[in-house]
C-alpha cells in the first residue's frame, strides 16, 4: 500500500511555522506567561458593542455566515470611500495573503520583500513556489526604493510592503510610497500590509485612487479593533483584482459572529479612540522603560516599541530567553542588524508593572551568562 | 500602467461560486425567508455549554487562537481513540478539502467524484488545475466500485466519496466500502467526507486502522454540532500526510472563540442526543409532508431529505422555486436523475408547519405553471 503521491513541491516545503504561539510556548515552560506582550495583540480589547453583538451572534451560529460578507463589506466600502467590488473580506491578512500569492504566483515566478519583514508572506510565496528576492532594510525602515529597485531587476509578480513596519514600527509617509512607485516595474503588484495603521499618524496611507491596478492594501480587526481571535481581514484595491479573489476563496470561511462583532466594531469610532489612547500611554511607558534600563526605543507608529538592546542579536535573543523565564512573552526581528531589538505589544499597566520588574533581572542575566 | 499578472490557470477560472447563500437570495426576494431550510444548517442550534464557552470567550478574542489548537485537537484525539498527530484541525471542512488538494493536486493530474457530489470540492479540484472525472450514481447511491475503478482507469490523485452522500441523504456500511478499497489503485488517497456521520446509523463509519495510508476522513461541527457559523472541521489521517497540512495551511486561520466552542460542544453529549432525536422526529415530519402530497421521501442518514418529486429537474426546479416565493429555503441536486428531487433540512415545528402549508401550493403552480 502506497500513500498519497506529494508533487515535488509540497515535497520540497517544510513543515516549519512562520511563529510559535504563546500556548506551545506556555505548555514548553510548564506555566502561563504573566505578561503576554509578544504577538501584538491589543490587549484593550473588542469594543463593547462587538462583544455583545457576538455574544448574541452566538447563539445563531447553527447558520452558516453570509458568504459575500453582503454587510461588513458595505460598511468598510463606506467607511473607506470606495465601492464593494473594491472591499474583499477574509480570514485575516494571513488567508489574504495566501489567496494573494494564489492568485499571481506561479513556481519560479519572482517575488519581492524586505529581509526581516513579515515571515507569512514568505510562507505562502514559498508554498506555491515562488522565488523570493530580500533587500535590506534602510537604516529600520524598509525602502521602497530598493523594493522596486530589486522587483525591476527580477521581473517580480509582487512586492510586499507593510507601513506601518513589522518589526520595526517605523513607517512612511503615503506620499513619499507614492513618489517611489513611479519606479514600480509594468506587471508587478505592489502589497501594502496597513495591518497598523490606525496607530499610524494622519498621512501614512497611501492615497491613491482605489482603481490603480498597481496596488492592493491589506488591513485587519487583529489589531487597533482588538479582534485577532476573530480572524477578519480584508484587502482594498481595484474592482478585477478583488473580484479575482472570489475565484479561489474558501468562501464559507469566514465565522458568522466575527463577521457580525467586526461590523459592531467598526462602528463603534469611540472605543477605537480609546483604545488609541490606552495603546499611546502603554507604548510611552514602554519607551521609559527601556531608557531606565539604559537601551534605546525605536519610534513606532504601530501598537508595540521596538527596543534596542544595544549590542547584537545574540545577546537580545538571550534577553528575550530570560523575560520569557520571567513569565514575560515578546518577540524579536529575525535578521541583523534589526535583531540587535526585541520587540514589545503594547500591555496593560500590570503588565507593565511586571515587565518593569522583570527586565532589569534578564538584562543582568544576559550580560551575565 | 499594466494590472497584475495572473497566470494561465487563474485566467481560466469562473468566478462561480459553489453555493449562493440564502442571504443573498433573500435581497434578492426582498424579504426573509420563513423557512430556513436549505443548507442543513442545525436549526436546534449548539450545545448551550457551547454557546456559554463562546460567549465567555468572546471578551478574550484580542488574543490570538492556539494555531496548533491543542486543546481541541487532543479532545478529538481522545474521543476518536487516535493520537493527536493523527487529527489536524481547518476553517470548516471546505476549507480542509482546499488544504488536501493543494497537498496532492498539479495541474493535470486527475480527481475522481460522483456526478453530483459536494461541489466546493470540484471548486477546488479546478482551482487547483486538477482534472475532474465523475461517475454516475448508481440508483441515488455514490458507487464506490464506479469510483475506484476509474480512479484506476485515470490513475487518479484523489477520489472523493461522501458517507454518508449529500445531497441524497444515502449510505453505506463502513464494511462494505473497506471491501471495495480492495480495487483502490495505489496511490489513490480516498477522502470521505463524513460530515453527516453522527447523525447516521452504527456501523457506517469506515473503521480502518487510521494510519492506513489510503485514507482520509472530514468531520465537521458544522451539522450535528450545529455550529456551522463557527468554521471548525477537522481531518483524521495518517500521521505524515496530517503533518503535510502544516506545510501549507493559514496556521492562524481559526477563530479562538469557536475553537473553544467546538471543545464544549464535543464534551456534551447529551446535547448531541437531544439533538440527534429532534433531527429525526423532523425528517420522520418532513417524509410524511412529503408523502401527504403524493411525494416520495428517500431513506436518509443525515439531517435533511431528499424528496423525490416525481417527474424530472426542470420540474423540481420548480417546485423549489416556487416553495422560494412561499418564504421557504430549499436546495436540489444539481444532475439527473437526481435532480428530479428538492432537499429539505432538519426545521423546527414552526417551519415544518410552513413547509406543509407552502408545499401544496408550490406543486399545484409548478404542476400549471
Amino acid at each position: 500500500m502506497t500513500g498519497p503521491r506529494y508533487p515535488a513541491l509540497i515535497q520540497s516545503l517544510p513543515a516549519t511555522v512562520p511563529f510559535v504561539g504563546p500556548e506551545t510556548q506556555e505548555r514548553a515552560l510548564g506555566k502561563p506567561f504573566r505578561a503576554r506582550l509578544g504577538a501584538n495583540e491589543n490587549v484593550f480589547g473588542p469594543s463593547p458593542k462587538a462583544i455583545e453583538a457576538m455574544r448574541n451572534a452566538d447563539a445563531e451560529l447553527w447558520k452558516y455566515g453570509d458568504p459575500t460578507s453582503f454587510d461588513l463589506r458595505g460598511a468598510l466600502a463606506a467607511h473607506l470611500s470606495v465601492a464593494p467590488e473594491n472591499v474583499v473580506i477574509g480570514e485575516g491578512i494571513d488567508g489574504l495573503l495566501g489567496y494573494l500569492v494564489r492568485l499571481l504566483v506561479e513556481p519560479g515566478d519572482a517575488v519581492v520583500t524586505s529581509n526581516g519583514a513579515y515571515p507569512t508572506f514568505n510562507y505562502h510565496v514559498s508554498g506555491f513556489g515562488g522565488v523570493l528576492h530580500k533587500v535590506k532594510y534602510a537604516g529600520d525602515h524598509e525602502s521602497p526604493a530598493a523594493l522596486f529597485a530589486k522587483a525591476a531587476e527580477v521581473d517580480a509578480k509582487i512586492v510586499y510592503l507593510a507601513n506601518p513596519d513589522n518589526p520595526m514600527g517605523t513607517w512612511w509617509q503615503g506620499k513619499d510610497i507614492v513618489s517611489a512607485m513611479d519606479t514600480l516595474p509594468d506587471g508587478t503588484l505592489l502589497v501594502v500590509d496597513e495591518a497598523y495603521i490606525e496607530f499610524a499618524p494622519e498621512g501614512t496611507a497611501v492615497d491613491l485612487p482605489v482603481d490603480d491596478p498597481r496596488l492592493i492594501r491589506f488591513r485587519t480587526f487583529s489589531k487597533a479593533y482588538g479582534m485577532a481571535g476573530a480572524r477578519v481581514g480584508y484587502g482594498i484595491g481595484a474592482a478585477p483584482l478583488i473580484q479575482a479573489f472570489d475565484k479561489i476563496r474558501n468562501h464559507f470561511g469566514m465565522n458568522r459572529s466575527a463577521q457580525i462583532g467586526a461590523l459592531a466594531a467598526l462602528n463603534d469610532a469611540d472605543w477605537l479612540n480609546h483604545v488609541r489612547a490606552e495603546v499611546a500611554q502603554a507604548k510611552a511607558r514602554i519607551a521609559e522603560i527601556a531608557r531606565e534600563n539604559g537601551l534605546t526605543p525605536l519610534e513606532s507608529a504601530t501598537n508595540f516599541v521596538a527596543i534596542d538592546c544595544g549590542q547584537d542579536g545574540t545577546f537580545a535573543k538571550m534577553v528575550l530567553a530570560e523575560l520569557g523565564k520571567e513569565g514575560v512573552f515578546v518577540r524579536m526581528p529575525f535578521v541583523a542588524p534589526q535583531d540587535r531589538c526585541i520587540r514589545i505589544s503594547a500591555g496593560t499597566n500590570d503588565e507593565l508593572a511586571i515587565l518593569t520588574q522583570a527586565l532589569p533581572r534578564a538584562l543582568r542575566r544576559a550580560r551575565n551568562p
